[in-house]
């Protein structure tokens, strides 16, 4: 099989883990704007390509795709998925499967908004949400809400830009300033801790066939970026039963908030997550996942197929080249 | 050789580096206060240790190198260099070499604003540099000094807790609530750069050695840790000229302002700089230098002896292990 990579920045442990899994006479092809993306270099071939609002973009993957002979597709970032899910039958004319959500299933991914809407109506829980100071007051008028409330941008992946407010006229410049702002309710405290998990989505059935898990490790010491894995069934019901409201197409990363005993969905990044090392390392594979799903075969359903008690630590490593040998 | 290096934290990278470099039959040992930390897991043995603040820190090293018959001792990070210059005697006393700066060097490397006065007493040409308010009022006052200056806390290394200050409240403010601030001139706009260099001061000759220089590459795309190889002999002098009105005692990490021509020191790191891997890429090998200054020989002057335009990119790596197999 051959792959292509998308964006590949700085990761170039995935490429690493990618390539030792794939089956023989498969090729990795790796793209990124800048020739200084370390990934790129973990990579059969890579191509510069220009950036991914450039109304050539597609054109060039395109391309790209059938001079390589490419089977499958995928990206590590988060503003190209829409992009794929898009072009998904351009890709798939040409005998190229998108490894990316459905249109209607990455736009929910994008908005934490429309996601808390949908995650509603569908009775699966998620932390409270809303969309507009009024909303929020109208909640802290009548004890729905208490302050603090976390507020963060709409859209946008991760905790970037997310911060605890702790009273009203605060939240209310802070709306003001930035109308696209969400504001949620805690999800830390006694009792509380986030999570999260890597899950294989099956191209063809559409269902979670594997999922692992884990969390920080709560060390002081040394930073985050410490965590372990472990297992738990209730979260992996309840996990299959939130994931199957929607149309994903093979790995994605969902966060969780476990709050007073229950799991509660908080997002989803429709791709391999940076923890996807760490699944790898404690013996899932996604790959092979992968390689069964193009060869038309359905991925058996096995969960929690995997060591608990793994640990996963990060380090910096560096590529090293010549700027004459950098891809042009 | 049998290395032991202190407090390896994040630092997996620099160990492998010098693993593939030790001559045969040398072993390396790691410590650190937590097991969480992945470098650890690169060494030939490791120890969880106390808090390097603990009373019984020294005699637990001291104890490590006699088991272990320790020929050279380092550590990676700042905190713990002055307490290896104190006690260097007492390694030295069982033949241990401690691979850190003499006492009064290590003191001035720890405060910004001694290392200032310091530097402008020998005539090396620095950032100018302000201890207190009245300071650097009196300096804008007589128009020596122009606003924004650069505010960051006296101790503490590299870029935390600076900020550009745009005006006089602001900086009277910040002094106000922490009196150990300094202000220095800005060293950054048109025609200036930062660049910083990895330097082996030989223990015998206390003479820099080896002199690897790079600076950061200029590139939105991606955000910082790109660097390139550079040299310029004018750079090299100046390093040379600056080093020598110091007691070093093996790597060290100098960082220096290039502006309008001419060269600024602006701080020491006396120890394992994180470009150090740039350095050994490039072809650059500290340990050989290490190894010879144990042999009792005294390493010749070699200075520049590397490639330029060698791109060093950096990207997350883990260790994966299982919690039983932590260090204890």
């Amino acid at each position: 099989m051959n792959y292509l990579m998308l964006s590949v920045g700085r990761r170039g442990e995935l490429m690493k883990d990618f390539r030792a899994s794939m089956e023989e006479g498969s090729t990795i092809i790796a793209t990124d704007n800048s020739p200084y993306a370390p990934a790129l270099y973990f990579a059969d071939k890579q191509y510069i390509v220009p950036r991914i609002d450039a109304p050539e973009y597609i054109a060039t993957l395109l391309e790209i795709c059938q001079k390589e002979q490419i089977n499958a597709v995928t990206t590590v970032i988060d503003p190209e998925i829409m992009l794929l899910a898009e072009n998904r039958e351009r890709f798939a004319e040409i005998g190229v499967e998108v490894l990316a959500p459905y249109t209607e299933t990455a736009k929910l991914c994008f908005d934490k908004y429309e996601m808390f809407k949908y995650l509603r109506s569908c009775g699966v829980r998620t932390a409270m949400t809303w969309g507009t100071f009024d909303e929020v007051k109208a909640a802290l008028d009548v004890g729905e809400a208490e302050l603090p409330v976390f507020v963060k941008p709409r859209t946008g992946s991760g905790s970037v830009g997310a911060r605890k407010v702790f009273d009203l006229e605060t939240l209310h410049a802070a709306f003001e300033q930035d109308p696209s702002l969400i504001a949620q309710e805690l999800m830390t405290g006694e009792g509380c801790f986030d999570l999260d998990a890597d899950v294989y989505v099956d191209t063809i059935s559409h269902k979670p066939v594997s999922i692992f898990s884990k969390r920080k490790i709560s060390t002081t010491i040394g930073g985050a970026n410490k965590t372990i894995s472990f297992k738990d069934e209730k979260l992996f019901s309840f996990a299959q039963e939130a994931l199957s409201h929607f149309k994903f197409n093979g790995p994605i990363d969902a966060d969780f908030f476990y709050k007073n005993g229950e799991y509660y969905l908080s997002e989803v990044n429709p791709r391999f997550g940076g923890a996807y090392l760490h699944a790898y390392g404690a013996g899932v594979d996604f790959i092979k996942l992968i390689e069964r799903n193009l060869h038309g075969e359905e991925n058996k359903i096995e969960i929690g197929n995997y060591e608990e008690g793994v640990v996963m630590m990060m380090y910096d490593s560096v590529v090293i080249k010549k700027e004459t040998e950098l891809a042009e």
